[in-house]
C-alpha cells in the first residue's frame, strides 16, 4: 500500500513540538514525510528541512512557496501539519484548505471565534479534513475511557474533573524571558494564557471522554506572578450538554507538577481515573465495588483501545504513540475517502475544526468570566448556539 | 505525673467517630478517661459507658446529668470531648464552657454563624479552651507543611489547592436511606452538605496550612442525586487574607474515590503535596529543583513534626495518631495553665473556636454564593470583620 | 469490664521501640500500664516509670525486683512485654513464665536454638502464654491476606517472595558508631545481623500470611561494608511444608528504602501484594481477572479484618495499631483463660513461642548456609523435624 | 542525509515483537524499510512485506532469498534484524555476518555457548556489527542511571536487585496450550524456560547499569506448574567483576504482575531505583539526603539521557522509544563507519555480541546451578575467563 504524503508547516530545529509530530506521523509507516517549510526564516527551514531528508526541492522557505509549490503537483502532499505560532494557524490553515488540502492544524486554531467558524464552515464546503491536535486523545486508556462511557459502564455521567497543571512558569526571576513572557502579554497571547494553552486540552479530554460539549462557564483566573497581564492559573466551573458538571483547573505555577494533565469522570454507577504522566493505567471502580486497574493493552477492551495499542501489555507506551494514533486516525480517514469507503468508526475519533472553534469559543468565554467576577457566560460558538 | 481527667458526650457504640476519639485520648497516657454521657438513650449510654470501664455513677445517661454530676466533684473531668450529631455541639458546647469546663467540639462546631460568635466571646470570657476537632491537621506532615510555609520554605504563598473527595454517597438507589438522607434535608442539615461535611475540613487545612484565613468566595454546587436538596458537590474559589488564592472541590459522588482529603501549596519558591490515605509522605519541590520526598520520622524536620511523630521513620502513622496530636496538644495546653507557665509553641496548634467560627462563616458563605450563580461572598464572620 | 493489668521489662526513656508498646497496649483500653522495670539503670528507670504513671511501688529499679514485687500481689500483673535486648529476652521470658506470667517477648525471642525449645516447652507445660511481637502480622491487612489464604482465595500457593530492606546503616563512615557496630559484632549479636535483625519479621510474615512453615532453605549473606564480621544483606531461598516455594531478600545497606517489608504471595488462582509502609491497601489480582484494590476497613472482609480495623475506610492505620492488635489478640487469650472460655478464633493470632523458635531455627540455619556456600540446609527446630 | 536501508527476518503478521522494531526502527527516520522476509511461511510473509510497503521483488520468502537477493545489490541493507524464534537467531545471523551486513538480533542471540562465541568471533573478524536486542537498555533514564554509576554519584556499588516477573504463564489450565508449551519444554526451549526468555533482560539491565560483569552465580530454580520441565520462577544470585553483589528474581507465574522489570543499585554513597511499567521516573537517594525524583526530560542529567529523550518533561515515553535508541545507536554506529569517524561515546551503548554471549553463558549456568541445588558456578562464557 502506497504510502500518504505528507507535509509540514512550522515545527523547525529546536522547536518544541515539531519532533513529536515526525515520531507521530511516521510511527506506523502510514505517511512519507515529503515536504515542509519548517522555519520562519526561510534559510534555516530548508536547510534543516533537507537535513531531515526532504528533496531540496520540497524543503520550502515559506509556507506560501509550498503551498505553490505542492498545488499543482501529483503526488501532492496528501495532509499537512501546522505547527507553526497560535496567530499564523488560521492563516496557513485557510490557505491550504482553500486549496484542497486536509489540514492538521496545531492547538489553539485560531485567535478569534470567527476565524474558527470560518475553518468550520470552510472545511465544510471543502470537503476537507480540519483535524486540530489535541494529541492526548490519542491515548489509549482515553480513547477506551470514552468507549466505556458511551457504552454506559459508568451510566450517566454526573461530574467531570478535569485539570492540567504545571510549575514550569512559576520562576517570578524568569517572568521576563522573552520566551516566558510573550505568553503572558495580550498583544501577543490574546485574551488567555494558561487557559488558552492549556486548558484547552483538559476541556477538550472532557468533551472527548464524555461524549458531550460544553455550553456555559464561569472562570476565576489569576496571575500569581503579578506583573502578568494576563493568567497563569485558572479554575472553569462549567455544565456540559448532556448534564455533566464540570470542574476544571489549569496552573502554570504549580511548583512541584510537571505535566498534570489528569481526568476524573464520575458517573451514576462507576468512577474513572486517568493521567496523562501515567498513561497505562486506567483506574475504574463500579458502583459497591473495588477499585481496579485498567492496563493499557490487555485484552477484550473496546476497538477504540484495540486500534491505539501498539505492543503488548505491560510495555509502556508514551505521548508520541498518542500523537501517532491521532495520525494513524487521520491516515484511515484519508484513504477511505480515496476509496470511496466508510471509514473505520473506531478510528473517527481526531478532534477536528468543531473542536478547534469550540475551544476558542471557550476561551473568549473564560477571558469574560474571569474578568466579570465569574458571571456565567455561554461557552459555545454562535454557530452552535 | 497524674493524668488529667476526660470525658465524652456522644461516641455512643456503633458510633463512627467514637472510637477514634477513645483511641486519640488514650494514646499518651495523659487522659484517663472517667466520665461519659455517651448515647442518646440512656441506658444503652450508662451500659456502653461501663463496659468501657467508667465507673458506675460517672457513666451519665444525659449530657444534662454528667454537667451537674461532674460540676462540683473534685476530681472533675478535665476535658470534655463533645462528639454528638451537629444540631446539639452548640448547645452542649456552651454548657460545658459556661461551668468552666475545657472542651472540645467536634465539627462543624455550631449550626449558625451567631452560635460560633457567641462560643467565641465565652471561650475568651470564661477563659477556657473551646477546642474544635479538624483532626487532620494533627498529623505529623501536616504540621511540618505549616511549619515550612511559616519559616518561608515555599516563599509567599500564591496558590492553595485542597480538596475532599469520596464516593459513598453515590448510589442513588440508596439515597432514601435514613443515614444518608438526613444529610441532604435541610431541616436536619443546615444550609450545607458536603461542604459542611467534608469541605471545611479542607478549608481548615487550606488555613492552617498557609497561616492565612478565608476572606471571600465564590461557589458552584451541585446535586448530582437530583431528589437531594442540598449539594453533594462542590467547588469553592477563594481569597485569603495573606494574599493566597484557594480552589477547593469536595465530593460525595466520586466513586473510587474513599477519603480524598488532600492539598497542594504553591508558593513563589517551592511546592507542597500531601494527601491523607498515605500521610506519611509530604512531596516537596523547592523552585528549579527535583520533587523530593519528606518522610515522617525523618531527623530534623521542625519541632512541630518532631513532637508529633510518635514512631521511627518507615513505619506508617495513620489518622488516630493524628487525632491524638490534637489531644496531646490540648494536655499540654490544659497542664500548662495548671502549671501557670507558657504552653510548648509547637503544641499551641489545636484548633479552636476561632476556626469553627470561620468555618461555620464559610458555610453560610458557600451556601449563599451557591445559590445567587457564584456570586463573590465575604466569608468572614461579622466579628472578624 | 475491669481492665487487665500490664507491665514491662526494657522499653526506657529513649529506646526505639518502647513507645510502640505504650501505644499499642494502651490502645483499646484493655490494659493497664501499672508495673515496669524499663531501664538497665535502675535510678532511671524508676524515675522515669514514675513519670509514664507507674506508683512508685511497682517502678521498679530491675526485672529481678519487679518479679520479686509482682510475684505474690493479689493484682499482679496479668501479662509482661520483655522489650530489652536481645540477649536477655531469654532469661527474663523464662523467669517470669515459671512464676506463672503470661510473657510477650521481643523479637528475637532467644540467642540459641535449645533456648528456644525450653520456652516452648516451659509455655507448654506452665499453660502460660508465651507469645512474639512480630507486630506486623498485627496488621489489619495482613490478617486478611491470611483469611484470603486460607479460605482459598488464591489457591494454593506457588511462590511467596518477602522483603526487608532498609539503608539506615549504610554509611561506611558511621560503621564504628557503637549503635550501629554492635549489630554486625558476633560477640554481641550472635551468628546473624540483618537477617536476625529484620529477616526474621519477613520469613515469618511469609509463614502466617501462607500458613505454612519454613523446611529448610539456602542462604547467600554477604558484608556490603566489609569491616563487618556479620552480613548486613542476605538473600534466602527456603520451601514450604504446604509446597510454598520462598524467596526472602533483607538488606540494611539499601539507600532509598525507609523500611521496605513487603510481601507477594502467589497462588494457582490468584496473587496478593502488600507493602507495610502504605499498609491500608492490599493488591489481589484472581487469576484472568484485573489487579483490585481492597481498603482496609472496606465491608465484607472477613472476621479476621473486621476485628482488627479500627476507624472508618479511607482513614489511614499505621503500625502502632497493628501492635495494638497484638495486644488485642492477647488480651482475648487471657480473658478467655480467666472466663473458662475458647477465645475467639479470629484473635487466636498473636504469634508464640513456636514461631520464636522457628525464627531461632532459621536464624542459624540461614548462617550455617551463608557460612556454606548457600548449602541447602534444614531449618526447623530440631523438635518439629 | 540519505537514509539507511533496513530489513527484517521475522516479525511477520501477528508476531509480537515485530510492530516494536518497526516503530523502532522508523523512529527518527533514519532507516528506511526496504526488505524483510517475515514469516515462515513464504507466501504470507511476501504478501505482509508488501502491504508494509516492501517492494515486491524486496518481499522475501525466506531469509536465505533475501540474503542472496540483497547480497550483492548496491542499494543493499544496512542493517538486518533478526526477530524469529530463538532456534534459528544463530544460523541466520551468521550468516549475514559472514556476508558483511550489519545485524541485530533478537534474544537470546543464540541457543548454546559456543554459538555465541562463534559470532563474537565473527563479528570481531569481519568488523560487522553484532547486536543483540536488550531493548529496555534503551530507556533514557536507563542510560542515566548507567552514567550515573559511571560517574560515580552512588559511589562503588554494593549490590543491585534486578527483577522480571510477569504472570501471564500462571494458567495451569492453559499450560498445555501450544503457544505456552514450547516455552517450558527442552526439546523446544534449550535448556531454560523463564530465565533464557526474561532473566536475561534483568541481568543484561544490571550490567548495563554497574558497568560490570557478571561472574559467577547460584541459582534456585523451580517450577510452580509442576507438568513443566523447565523452571517458570527462578531466583539467582550473582557475583559481579567489579565486586557487586546481585540479586535477580524472576517468574511467569506471578498473578498481579504485568512487566515487572525493574532495578535498584545500591552503592556506596547512593540507592537508585527504576521500573519498566513507569520508565519516565527514577528514583534516587544521595547517602544521608531525601528521596528524589529524577523526571525523563529534565534538564542537565548526562548527554546519554540527552540523547536519548525526544519529548518534553512531563510526557510519557515508552518503550518503543527504548527500541528506538537502540536503533538510533546502530544508525550512528554505522554512519560513523562509513564517515570514517568515531562515533558518537553516548551512542555507543547498544547491546553487542559479547552482551548475548555472556547471556548465553549465565543461562547454562542457571540450568546448571539449579539441577545442583545451587552449587555456585561461574557464570562466563570460557573465552572471558
Ligand atoms: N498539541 C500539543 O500538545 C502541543 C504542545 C506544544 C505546543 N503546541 C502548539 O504547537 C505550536 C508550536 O509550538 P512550539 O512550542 O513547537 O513552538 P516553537 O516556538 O518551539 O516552534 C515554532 C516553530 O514554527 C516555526 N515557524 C514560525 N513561524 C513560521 C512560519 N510563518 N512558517 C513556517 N514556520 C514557522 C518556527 O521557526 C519554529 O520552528 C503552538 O501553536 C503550540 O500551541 C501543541
Ligand atoms: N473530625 C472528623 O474527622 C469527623 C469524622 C466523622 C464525624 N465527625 C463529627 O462527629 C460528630 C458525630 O458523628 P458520628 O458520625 O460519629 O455520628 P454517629 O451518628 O455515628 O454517632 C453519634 C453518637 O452520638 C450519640 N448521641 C446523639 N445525641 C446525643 C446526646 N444528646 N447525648 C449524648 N449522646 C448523643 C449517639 O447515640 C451516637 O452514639 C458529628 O458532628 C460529625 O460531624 C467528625
Ligand atoms: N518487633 C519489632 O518490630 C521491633 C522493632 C524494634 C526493636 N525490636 C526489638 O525490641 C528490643 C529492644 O529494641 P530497641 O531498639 O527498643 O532497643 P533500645 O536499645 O533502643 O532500648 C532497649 C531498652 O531496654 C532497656 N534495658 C536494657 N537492659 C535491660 C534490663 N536488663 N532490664 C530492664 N531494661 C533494660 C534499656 O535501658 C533501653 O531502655 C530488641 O530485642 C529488638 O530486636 C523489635
Ligand atoms: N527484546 C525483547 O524485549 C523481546 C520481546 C519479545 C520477544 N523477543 C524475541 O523476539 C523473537 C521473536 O519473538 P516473538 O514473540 O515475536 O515470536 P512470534 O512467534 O510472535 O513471531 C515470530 C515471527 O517470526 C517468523 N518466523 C519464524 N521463523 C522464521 C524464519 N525462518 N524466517 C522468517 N521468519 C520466521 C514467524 O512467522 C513470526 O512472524 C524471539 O527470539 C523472542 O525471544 C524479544
Amino acid at each position: 500500500m502506497a504510502k500518504l504524503n505528507w507535509g509540514m508547516v512550522g515545527g523547525g530545529e529546536g522547536s518544541q513540538i515539531g519532533p513529536a509530530h515526525r515520531l507521530g506521523a511516521g510511527l506506523d509507516g502510514e505517511f512519507a514525510f515529503v515536504a515542509g517549510a519548517l522555519d520562519h526564516r526561510p534559510e534555516q527551514g530548508r536547510d534543516y528541512g533537507q537535513r531531515l531528508g526532504l528533496d531540496a526541492d520540497r524543503a520550502y522557505g515559506s509556507w506560501q512557496d509550498m503551498l505553490a509549490g505542492e498545488k499543482d503537483r501529483p503526488d501532492r502532499v496528501d495532509l499537512v501539519t501546522v505547527a507553526t505560532p497560535n496567530a499564523t494557524h488560521f492563516e496557513i490553515t485557510r490557505a491550504f484548505l482553500e486549496n484542497g488540502f486536509h489540514v492538521l492544524c496545531e492547538k489553539p486554531m485560531t485567535m478569534t471565534v470567527a476565524e474558527g467558524e470560518e475553518l468550520v464552515h470552510l472545511a465544510n464546503h471543502t470537503g476537507r479534513i480540519c483535524a486540530v491536535n489535541y494529541g492526548y486523545s490519542g491515548y489509549s486508556l482515553v480513547r477506551h475511557m470514552r468507549a466505556m462511557v458511551a457504552r454506559g459502564d459508568i451510566g450517566k455521567v454526573r461530574v467531570v474533573v478535569a485539570e492540567f497543571a504545571h510549575g514550569h512558569h512559576a520562576d517570578a526571576t524568569d517572568a521576563d524571558n522573552p520566551r516566558v513572557r510573550w505568553r503572558y502579554d495580550p498583544a501577543q497571547a490574546g485574551v488567555s494564557a494558561q487557559f488558552a494553552d492549556c486548558g484547552i486540552h483538559a476541556m477538550h479530554m472532557a468533551s472527548f471522554v464524555t461524549g458531550q460539549e460544553v455550553e456555559r462557564l464561569s472562570a476565576d483566573i489569576v496571575s500569581g506572578i503579578p506583573v502578568r497581564t494576563l493568567e497563569d492559573d485558572a479554575m472553569v466551573n462549567f455544565r456540559m450538554d448532556g448534564g455533566a458538571v464540570g470542574r476544571l483547573w489549569t496552573s502554570s505555577i504549580a511548583i512541584g507538577r510537571q505535566h498534570g494533565l489528569a481526568i476524573q469522570v464520575f458517573g451514576e454507577t462507576g468512577g474513572l481515573r486517568w493521567s496523562q504522566e501515567q498513561p497505562n493505567q486506567l483506574y475504574y471502580m463500579p458502583l459497591g465495588q473495588r477499585l481496579q486497574v485498567i492496563e493499557r493493552g490487555e485484552g477484550n477492551l473496546s476497538p477504540e483501545a484495540d486500534r491505539t495499542s501498539r505492543v503488548t501489555v505491560g510495555h509502556a507506551e508514551g505521548m508520541p504513540l498518542a500523537f501517532g494514533n491521532i495520525y494513524a486516525d487521520l491516515a484511515e480517514a484519508i484513504r477511505a475517502r480515496k476509496d470511496g469507503r466508510t471509514m473505520d468508526p473506531a478510528a473517527n475519533l481526531y478532534p477536528r475544526a468543531e473542536d478547534g472553534l469550540r475551544s476558542m469559543a471557550a476561551v473568549f468565554a473564560v477571558a469574560e468570566s474571569g474578568k466579570a467576577d465569574g458571571v456565567w457566560v455561554d461557552a459555545r460558538p454562535p454557530m452552535f448556539r
